[in-house]
């Protein structure tokens, strides 16, 4: 996989943020290790699409950005034979 | 049944949506397949009806859109023979 | 059981709607089934009594009109030997 | 008990209206009969006085309406030897 | 006790209003019983202090209103040897 | 411990309010003495410190008011040895 | 640990603040001691990194402040080898 995800044709409505999450193996450049406990199911992961926000609240993530983001964030959807996370913006907790 | 769902005598009220849910077989051109836990009921449909949204939130999806939505989202109701769901636009996660 | 209720002397307050539900047997002219799970007490109904909405939320409903509301919606009531349903408007799918 | 009530030295706060609830055999004018599930605690009553509303939100209802309401709304209180409910408006249905 | 509380050095948060409550055995001038189910806990009482309200909702009751409130708002405290209720003026259903 | 509590290094954040609360057995000069129930945790202290407030909502004790509050309110935390509770202002009932 | 922590490449969003916790043992030249009940989990700790801020509410504390925050306030992350807590502005109590 690499850094940026390709180009997914789906378009997440309102706040909605469509994430490809990265593998539980992974140890990337910055380090970041994923948390024993958090194994099974990576925090970590790429924005692939974004939504146009919604009334007096644009999306703050653009596509390409690496987020990391709750546990039990989202709900798993698969595109093109890809697993994406589909989840709302609030459930991002930070841009890496 | 094609993609283009045919036209019903039903107005959805506010910000609610009549969807055509796809069967839980289909292949698309998109090459989407429904991930194995959702095989009895499918994520994704067709809409075929939409409300005139709520004040301040007008309607995003359009008569046609092929939609992803979650597993418990809506109501069955059947009318003229054929099953579809009704739900309020934020279940909806994207369109695709 | 007319398709067309009779007036009724009741006044719903704000955003209420008084409605008469329809048999559960009755299979209209449009064809729709109520399905199975919902033989007892059927789904569809006639709007015979309006509130008059709430502060920016005007009904949208008329008397008169068919509508789909959910299994659970409205409380029943006896009125002059006939019963209805007193359900808030948000408790109406759509108009059919 | 007449149908309209006698004026109760009770100014009731806010959005509340205190009710005199109809016995629960009457048969009114208007025919109607309290649904068998209610017989002990009749959805029917009397406004007997009205609180000055909420900021935004008047009063609807007035003194001597005679009015339906949810199964278990309000509370018991008995003033001068005589047993009403005081409810908020939004517990009320509908005025016959 | 008299029917006017005497003046108690507590000033009152926000919209919280100190109330002296009634005795359980006390029949007034008014002729109000208090029901049986509330006999250990009087839902009648005297205001002693109230706040200075919040924003946008003044208070209504004034000190030495006789008010009806909820058998369980409030919370007890003593306060130079009598026992008061603190509670929010919601709690408080009207003015006799 | 004197009446005025001295001043500590804490700032609270938005509505919140650090407390030092009075010890159990403590009789005032006011006479107020803490219910039975209540006797591990005693209900009234002094304010230490106040945070700035919320938007539109100022805060409106100040330091050194002696306060009653519910028997729950606030987080215990231990500054320089000393006990604290910190609460925010809405689970303050009163200044005495 | 010095009491500066050192610059870290993560950006929260909103009102989210990076927390680097205090070690349960460390006694500070404030003298604070954290209590016995959270000797487990810290209650003290500096920030590293702060959001934005959410519409019309900023935020208040700076990279660098030591705060006091609720046991079970946020979720821990490992970035570069080092644990953190990822918590809501609002779940801060103070700045010491």
């Amino acid at each position: 996989m690499s850094a940026v995800a390709e180009k997914v044709n789906v378009k997440p409505l309102a706040d909605r943020v469509l994430v490809q999450a990265a593998p539980a193996e992974e140890k990337t450049a910055f380090g970041i290790i994923i948390p024993d406990t958090a194994k099974e199911k990576p925090q970590r992961g790429t924005v692939v699409a974004v939504g146009p926000g919604k009334k007096d609240e644009p999306i703050t993530v653009k596509v390409g950005d690496t987020i990391l983001y709750g546990k039990y964030a989202g709900t798993e959807i698969t595109v093109e034979g890809q697993e994406y996370l589909i989840m709302r913006e609030s459930d991002i907790f930070a841009i890496i």
